[in-house]
C-alpha cells in the first residue's frame, strides 16, 4: 500500500493503552491521520512510503500538550523574578501589559512561544490572552493544534471595553474558526476574582449551546479564596457550582486550595484540572493535591503558564516536576509514576479540551501528531526503561521531529515553518522597548 | 603581560562579588588561576594569551559544585522508580550493588558521572561511595575537582569487612592523596542508622587532628528520626552534637526534618547543609526548610544525590527545583531567588567542602574553574537578567565550554579527556548485566 510517511522508531509509547512500549515499532501516517502501528519488519512489507524516517535511536511519543498557556506574555520571560504574586503583578505585569499589549505584541509573542513549543515536543497548546484571532491566525500560518481561549474579563483593555464587546468579538472569532481543523474555541473567563455573575451566565448557556469548554483560572492561591469568602461569602468553587459551570466541560487551572469534599464534588461533576506546577511553585501560590486528585478520578493534565511565571514552556520539565512534586506533596513515593505524568501531558490534555477522538496518543485514526526523542545521549545511558528516562531523564533538547496532523513541522530541531534568525530579531526589538520600562 | 589563556564574554557573573553582572568582561588565566577580570577593551590591551576564547554570546560563572553525589550509582539511572524507600533499597539498589558493584564498576559508573557532569558545567563533586581510591584516580585522570569521601558503614561490603578496616583504607587513600591539587578526602560516614558510636568517636579525633570535613546523611526521612528516637532515646542531630561532630567541618546531607531550635543549634556551630530537593521529593522524604536555614545563617549547598534517585546529575535542574521549591515550602515567592540559589551551587558549596579558597567564585588568585553558558538560544529570548536566566531558563544543554583549574576539560561540546563512544559501550555492557538481575 502507498502511504505518505512511514516512521521507524527504537520505541513507539502509544499512550493508549497505557504503560506499553513497544520495540522496534513504526508508525504509518496518510492524509493526516495515523492509519497502522505495527513491528518495523512488518511495516517494511506492507507499506510504501513517499516519506520514510528513520528514528533508530528515538522513542515515539503522542505530541505534547501544553493545557494552559498565555503564550505572548513569552516576551515577559524573566522580566520579573522573586516576587510576592501581588507586587509582581500590579508593578511589573500589568504596566508592562498597559504599555505595550497589541496586536503586533501579540503575534511577535505568540510567534516566539510557537517556536519554543515546537522545539520542545508541544503540538497542542490551550491559550488564555487578548488578541486571540491574533494567536489563532499564528497557530494555523505554522501549522500547530491550539485551543484559542475566547477571553472573557470584567475590566477594559485594548482589545475590549465591556462584557458585551469580549464576548461578540469572542463569538465572532468562533464562527470564523468552527472549519478550521486545528482550532478550537474554549470560552476563556479568567477568574473567578474577574469575572463577575452576568458574564459567567451567559458563558454557561452559550457554552451550553455551541458544546464549548469553559477554560478557567480557580482556587490558585489562599488568598483568592478568602477575598472571595469576603466578597461573596462562597468559595469560588461553590460559586461556579451555582452557576452551573462546573461539568464535564470545565476546565479549572491551578486548584491549589482543594478540601476533600470539593476534590468529591468536582470528580462527580467530571470536570477536569490543569496542574501548572512550576508556575504553583513560583509564585508560592500553594501545591494542588495531585495523588488525591487522580486517585478520586479526576482527569488533570498539565500546563507550564506563561513564560512570565515559569520561565519557559518546557513540557518535559512540567512532566517532570509533577511526577516529583507530586510525590512529595503527597508523602509517597508510588504517587504520580513516570506513566502518569507522560498521559498528563498527552491523553489528559486532549480529554480536557475535548480534542481526544482527534489528539493526545498514537492510536489509529487520531491525527498524527507525533514526537521523536532521541535517547541516545551520554546523559540517557544506561537505559532500563524508556517511559521512566522521558520524565526523569530526557531534556526538550533531545526533541529531534515533530509532526502535527502528518504535517513535520520540526525536522532534525529545525523548524520548517518559522524563521528562528527573524523571529529573534523581533523579539529583541520588544527587549529593547519593554527594558525602557521595566 | 603574556599570559596562558584569555577568556572574552557577553556577560560574567562572578558570584563573589554577590548579584553583579558584569558586560563584556574578560577572564585572564595563568598557571591554572584567575589572575584578572576586566572589561574586555581594556583585557585586550594589557594581556597576550596563548589561547583567546570568544565567548560573546555566553555568561561564564565559576564551575558549579555537586556537593552530593554517589557517582557510580549513575549506572544505576532509572533501573526502579516510583517505589517507596524501603523497597527501592531493599528489593531493587542493594542486592543490585551486592551483585555488582565493585573496582570496575565503579571505575565505569565514576566516567559515566565525571562525563556528564563536565557536559552540564560541574566542575567539583562531593562523593560518598565504596572504593573511594577508584572515584579519586579517575577524577585526577579526567582533570576534574572531587572531593572523594572516606566512606564508613557499620556492615560489611565487597571493600571492607569492618569499621577497622573501612578506617584504615580511608586513612591510606588521605595519606595518597594529600598532595593531589586536585582532589580533598572528607570523612564519609554513611548516615546515623549505619554507623554506630564507637567509628563515630575515631572519626571525630581524626577529623580534627587532620582537619578533614566530615560528610554524612542527616535527617533525610521522619522514618530515620522515628527509629532513631526508638533505638537510642534521640534525635539523630542530638546523639551527633553530643558525639561533637555538629560543627564548621560537619556536611549534613538533606536535613528535610528539621525543629526551629535544631536550626538554631546547626548554624550556632556553624555547620553546613546540602540541600538535594530532586532526590528528597523522588523518594518523598520530606521539605528541607531551605529558607529557614539561610535566614539562620546556615550555609547551604546543593547536590543531585546519586542518579539512580533523581535521574540525572544536572546542577541547572537542581538550581532551579531549589530556587521553586524553596518558594513553595516557605510559601514566599521571594525566597530562594536566582543569585542565592546560583550562590548555593557555586560558593557555597566550595565553604561546605573547605575549599572555597580556592574554587566556588571567579576571584583572582583563585584556580580558574570556569563555565561558559550560551544565552543565545531561541528559548533564553527575551533576555532582561542573565541571572534570573541562569536559574530559571538555562538547561546544561547551553554549557559549551568548562575548564577546571585552567585546563579545558569542554571544548565546544566537547570532552577533552574523556572518550564518549568508548564510554557508551562500557556502559552498555553494564546495563545488559544489571537488567539481567534487575
Amino acid at each position: 500500500m502507498h502511504i505518505d510517511t512511514l516512521i521507524h522508531a527504537r520505541w513507539i509509547i502509544p499512550v493508549e493503552p497505557s504503560a506499553v512500549c513497544y520495540d522496534y515499532h513504526s508508525l504509518a501516517i496518510h492524509n493526516g491521520r495515523i492509519i497502522d502501528l505495527l513491528p518495523t519488519a512488518e511495516a517494511e512489507q506492507k507499506y510504501q512510503a513517499n516519506t520514510v524516517e528513520r528514528c533508530l535511536q528515538h522513542a515515539l511519543i503522542p505530541g505534547l500538550i501544553n493545557s494552559h498557556t498565555h503564550a505572548a506574555m513569552t516576551l515577559m520571560r524573566g522580566v520579573a523574578d522573586d516576587l510576592p504574586l501581588m507586587e509582581w503583578l500590579q508593578q511589573h505585569i500589568w504596566p508592562l501589559e498597559q504599555r505595550w499589549m497589541n496586536a503586533a505584541y501579540v503575534k511577535d509573542g505568540t510567534d516566539l512561544a510557537i517556536a519554543e513549543m515546537l522545539r520542545g515536543g508541544t503540538t497542542c497548546f490551550n491559550d488564555m490572552y487578548f488578541f486571540p484571532e491574533v494567536v489563532a491566525q499564528q497557530a494555523i500560518q505554522h501549522g500547530i493544534r491550539a485551543s484559542v481561549g475566547l477571553i472573557m474579563i470584567d475590566f477594559p483593555t485594548v482589545w475590549a471595553d465591556n462584557s458585551d464587546m469580549y464576548l461578540e468579538k469572542g463569538l465572532a472569532l468562533h464562527a470564523e474558526m468552527r472549519h478550521q481543523s486545528l482550532i478550537t474555541t474554549p470560552f476563556a473567563p479568567h477568574a473567578p476574582y474577574t469575572v463577575s455573575d452576568a458574564p459567567l451566565q451567559r458563558i454557561h448557556t452559550l457554552a451550553n449551546e455551541l458544546e464549548l469548554p469553559v477554560h478557567m483560572h480557580v482556587h490558585e492561591t489562599l488568598h483568592e479564596i478568602n477575598q472571595q469568602l469576603q466578597q461573596t461569602g462562597q468559595r469560588p468553587l461553590q460559586r461556579l457550582q451555582k452557576l452551573g459551570l462546573i461539568n464535564p466541560a470545565f476546565i479549572a487551572v491551578h486548584m491549589t486550595q482543594l478540601k476533600d469534599s470539593e476534590i468529591k464534588q468536582f470528580a462527580d461533576a467530571g470536570a477536569h484540572i490543569v496542574h501548572c506546577p512550576e508556575s504553583n511553585l513560583k509564585l508560592a501560590s500553594g501545591f494542588c493535591p495531585v495523588a488525591k486528585c487522580l486517585a478520586a478520578g479526576i482527569n488533570v493534565a498539565l500546563g507550564t503558564d506563561g513564560a512570565a511565571s515559569n520561565n519557559d514552556l518546557d513540557m518535559f520539565g512540567e512532566m517532570r516536576m509533577a511526577a516529583l512534586l507530586g510525590k512529595g506533596v503527597s508523602d509517597d513515593a508510588s504517587a504520580v509514576p513516570a506513566m502518569t505524568a507522560l498521559t498528563m501531558a498527552t491523553l489528559n490534555g486532549a480529554k480536557a479540551l475535548g480534542i481526544d477522538h482527534e489528539t493526545g496518543s498514537l492510536r489509529v485514526g487520531k491525527a498524527a501528531d507525533v514526537v521523536a526523542i532521541n535517547l541516545d545521549t551520554l546523559e540517557a545511558q544506561p537505559i532500563y526503561d524508556p517511559i521512566s528516562h522521558l520524565v526523569y531523564v530526557a531534556s526538550r533538547q533531545q526533541v529531534t521531529d515533530v509532526w502535527v496532523a502528518g504535517k513535520q513541522l520540526l525536522k532534525q530541531r529545525q523548524l520548517t515553518t518559522l524563521n528562528v534568525d527573524d523571529l529573534k530579531q523581533k523579539v529583541l526589538l520588544w527587549q529593547e522597548r519593554l527594558k525602557g520600562v521595566a
